[in-house]
């Protein structure tokens, strides 16, 4: 266990409105303390008490604070338009990347570091915190960890925590990030950049870290070149958080909660298929999370077996149409049905329906049309005045569906695409084709389609020992990174399918992984999301396989997350792919 | 391990109608493998392969099957309409019930026992028939055991497969009811109990195990005491299965699968809840499984501390309407929002709107109106049609929910309230009245509700060490019920918060908790159902801590099930706080 900082009340800054410059530093105040912690403690059950006392495994390089040393590499470009990138970042552009070395332990001085958890939560943010603040305290003990309060927020209105060891002690290797909370406010504006350095330079941080995903580090880079020039002594490094898993490159193997979350939905999803062959009644449309990559979808598969499965990034490539996934998905019930077995299950990755031309089309001429329309129209309506592909489109969709895009708008008035329930889309679309076959004596069967959509309930779920391990590693590599003036880096680990005590830390120059993306009409330098590699061994193992899983049942479980025993340990089947063919090079 | 039996390929009737007696039992015939064990074996994850190695533990009083005596206690009852019950059962009514002993081992003919899997799975059953499998032929390594094919359908057209040794093993302690199928086929007719005496009699059954609800296991009594009128020899004995955890009483403490269909839930539920207080954004509204009994939402709630969570039992007690249910929501929300909190967790039982008054009186005048109706009729025109109280609760009803009673009948015509989902129901009426109040300027919050269902994942989840030990146990106790000539019995296991080795076997004539209810206009003899009981001790601990939850944030987490480490044999707190009470008497 990590040595106690002083303990301190819940400082705050007096009420200062969302997003402008703290000036009322000085007058902060002690309210409510962060968490009763005796309160806290009552309320832990079994599990959560005997995973407060796992200690994560990491490499010995990182056991001494004191005595890490960063070595420098040859400086970075960036993988994708280098020269716009550069002129970006003037002042960091180019940095060397960072390994990790052991020496004769120096002195270091107190820090003063902040950590702000960033976007959707993720399995194992609390053990960055955790991380980091062993590695501050053990390098001096009158360091100094301030949590910043729900999201970036936090650091606009300067409300944080300094967090001491019994707060600590409470969240060490538990799901959520209720720690000090998170958001998903963007730093953006002139105004914005002077209230973080505002609250910065009153706080005297040393070193700020942002636990986020691709936005939430490309925003981390802005703000430490932005320091940078304004000569601030504080230093931004970032860490790699997202289920989704598509903040990833060359240098981040896998970002963190990945491991747990996929596992959680794979779990269920096998517990369906086990239900869909036992019941032999129904078929399970299972929506997971991973709205623009895949990911998840597909490690869900390769630990499932499920009858099919769609991939956001195949669908685009092949621009397979949503009349196709239904084309598709009625042959499977069909034959399926020829060997009796009216039963099944169908994984969809959230973002599916948005990848589809048909859709797509779809949606363009609906906006538009509703864009002009002077007053409501009904559906009838509106088909007669779309296109014939479209309103074929259109007359099919069930009735929840169209309502749903006819009534409910965004702020700028545009139909909510993201908003379609996929597995409601699909269940709709089938039944009725299906119904169709029957009349016209083409199928026998009988259908019954059970919606599922798998995303909020593994966010918070209690880190699997990997990411235990990554995300308390990570937090000491971000630590590192602060402590000994770096910025501009995110915080790594590699050799992952190896034990933890081998993992490799590093830092990488954050601008090495951005390319230039449009947004609101702006370029803007962000960090490029990995999508599914079509040619990647997850998908090629995926495509291989999937043939024999259609009329097959070959349903697989991995169980439930395991903390302890002869499986604690597995990794994600997509990591393991991608580690073999890199071994294999 | 066990020994193996003679290995047999599947053995089924040739193609006979369902429901009709199978006389062409001569004929049958080789059809494909029950289960390509190679096949199996090669999806098996990891956790799966090591879960086959776990052996579940029991009395030691039921490890020699030659040796176990069944010693007689007093003649029985019924607990309800005892002469009813009585002259239902003239052949059978009055048994003693059976308590184990271990006497010096007998030799034991070998024994042809079946098994019946039946209604909706539970996490277990695959162990019911692994400890009857292994008592059986240790008994006697001649012994058969012949698993009956997708539930009393099996039974009806002598569809079976014989399980050998091979099979068996790759089933233990796994989920789901695939090994052999589930079905929910009731026997009632006079023609169906002929076609369950035939293939009985075909296939020389010394005895039949029904593993099943309170349904189910009725069924298996009205089977018994028909045997026992015809004479037959074979034995019908019942296990007590759903994870609604209904099926109980004074004999039975607990029916299997509710342990980790609980625990699976609950784990959702905190990471929901933990979602919520780090995300800071939505309620998140979880309707679990549980129609007629709310036993898991209570199990769920004692666990994960939601801020809100009904129980049906209370509200058809209170006969709280479905707007006093909206009230008590959104007076929740409101004085939520006043502490800056616009996030929290809501659970509903399964069954929630139909124990309500309101909702009862507005279906009962929705069917009488759609009976009458000669055309389809607007939403208006019914509005208009209603009584003023049933007009206003329709006029209040979410769009999608007023369509969908309005639309969806089922095969008599009526609204199928059963198909409301209560999640969105409520969603849309809390949202709908908390924007009216903000308009009023008495609610200044962010409402944003998020819709969940949680029950088929968990019921094919790999049993809990408590259900896997607990089933195993059963299995072997209906086994020696069966091996020693007795019939109409429920295997049961008692003392449970103790370690599995000092679980109590026994056997209780199942009319002992029978009642007569009206079926289809008919009195029938069936199980009665255990309902929440208001005063018992899980009830009893919620109602006095739940005020705490609605404001404060106690949030507490189960976890993921454990098969190993120190929180692996953690019982369930309902089956704790009852033990309690019990133990204080």
């Amino acid at each position: 266990m990590a040595p106690k900082l002083s303990v301190s009340p819940v400082t705050t800054a007096l009420n200062a409105p969302a997003h402008a410059p703290a000036t009322v530093l000085s007058e902060v105040y002690t309210s409510k303390p962060l968490s009763d912690v005796a309160a806290e403690h009552r309320n832990l059950s079994a599990l959560q008490r005997a995973r407060l006392q796992y200690n994560p495994r990491y490499n010995p390089v990182l056991a001494d604070p004191a005595a890490v040393v960063l070595q420098q590499g040859q400086p970075t470009t960036a993988a994708f338009d280098q020269d716009h990138i550069a002129k970006l970042f003037p002042n960091l552009y180019g940095q060397p990347s960072l390994s990790f070395a052991k020496h004769v332990p120096s002195h270091f001085e107190p820090k003063t570091v902040g950590v702000v958890l960033s976007g959707g939560p993720a399995p194992g943010g609390h053990n960055v915190i955790c991380g980091m603040f062993d590695f501050v305290s053990n390098l001096n003990p009158n360091s100094k960890l301030l949590g910043f309060r729900n999201g970036p927020d936090g650091l606009l209105n300067a409300e944080y925590v300094l967090l001491d060891a019994d707060t600590v002690a409470l969240y060490r290797n538990q799901g959520g990030f209720h720690m000090i909370g998170s958001g998903r406010t963007k730093i953006e504006t002139p105004a914005q950049f002077d209230a973080v350095r505002n609250t910065v330079e009153q706080l005297d941080l040393d070193a700020l870290v942002i636990v986020g995903g691709d936005d939430s580090n490309s925003n981390a880079m802005k703000i430490a070149e932005h320091f940078k020039q304004h000569q601030l002594k504080c230093c931004v490094n970032g860490a790699p958080k997202t289920i989704d898993n598509d903040l990833r490159n060359a240098q981040v193997q896998v970002s963190f909660g990945f491991d747990t979350a996929a596992k959680s939905y794979a779990e269920s999803i096998a517990s369906l298929a086990f239900d869909a062959v036992s019941a032999r009644k129904a078929y399970h449309f299972v929506r997971v999370m991973g709205r623009s990559a895949s990911h998840i979808a597909l490690e869900c598969a390769l630990q499932t077996h499920p009858n099919l499965c769609f991939i956001g990034e195949e669908v685009k490539h092949n621009s397979t149409t949503l009349l196709d996934v239904v084309r598709t998905v009625v042959d499977l019930i069909q034959q399926r049905s020829l060997q009796g077995k009216n039963y099944g299950v169908i994984v969809l990755p959230e973002g599916l329906v948005e990848f589809m031309p048909d859709v797509e089309a779809l949606i363009a001429e609906l906006n538009e049309i509703l864009a002009h329309a002077e007053r409501s129209l009904s559906r009838q309506q509106i088909t007669e005045k779309l296109n014939p592909r479209n309103a074929e489109l259109f007359r099919n969709l069930p009735d929840a569906i169209a309502n749903q895009l006819m009534l409910e708008r965004d702020p700028h008035g545009n139909v909510q695409v993201a908003k379609i329930e996929a597995e409601r889309l699909l269940i709709g679309m089938v039944s009725s084709r299906l119904a169709m076959l029957k009349k016209e004596g083409l199928y026998k069967g009988k259908f019954s389609g059970v919606p599922h959509y798998l995303g909020y309930e593994a966010r918070c779920a209690m880190p699997s020992n990997f990411d235990a391990n990554y995300t308390y590693g990570l937090g000491r590599v971000a630590a590192a990174l602060c402590c000994n003036g770096k910025t501009g880096y995110i915080a790594t680990l590699s050799n992952l399918t190896k034990p933890a005590e081998e993992w490799v830390p590093a830092g990488f120059p954050l601008t090495m992984m951005m390319n230039i993306e449009r947004r609101h009409g702006k370029d803007s330098a962000v960090i490029k999301k990995m999508l599914v590699d079509l040619q990647g061994a997850p998908f090629t193992d995926f495509a291989l396989k999937r043939e024999s899983w259609k009329l097959n049942d070959e349903y697989r479980s991995p169980g439930t997350t395991q903390f302890w025993g002869p499986t604690a340990d597995v990794v994600s089947m997509s990591l393991q792919l991608e580690a073999s063919v890199t071994a294999n090079q």
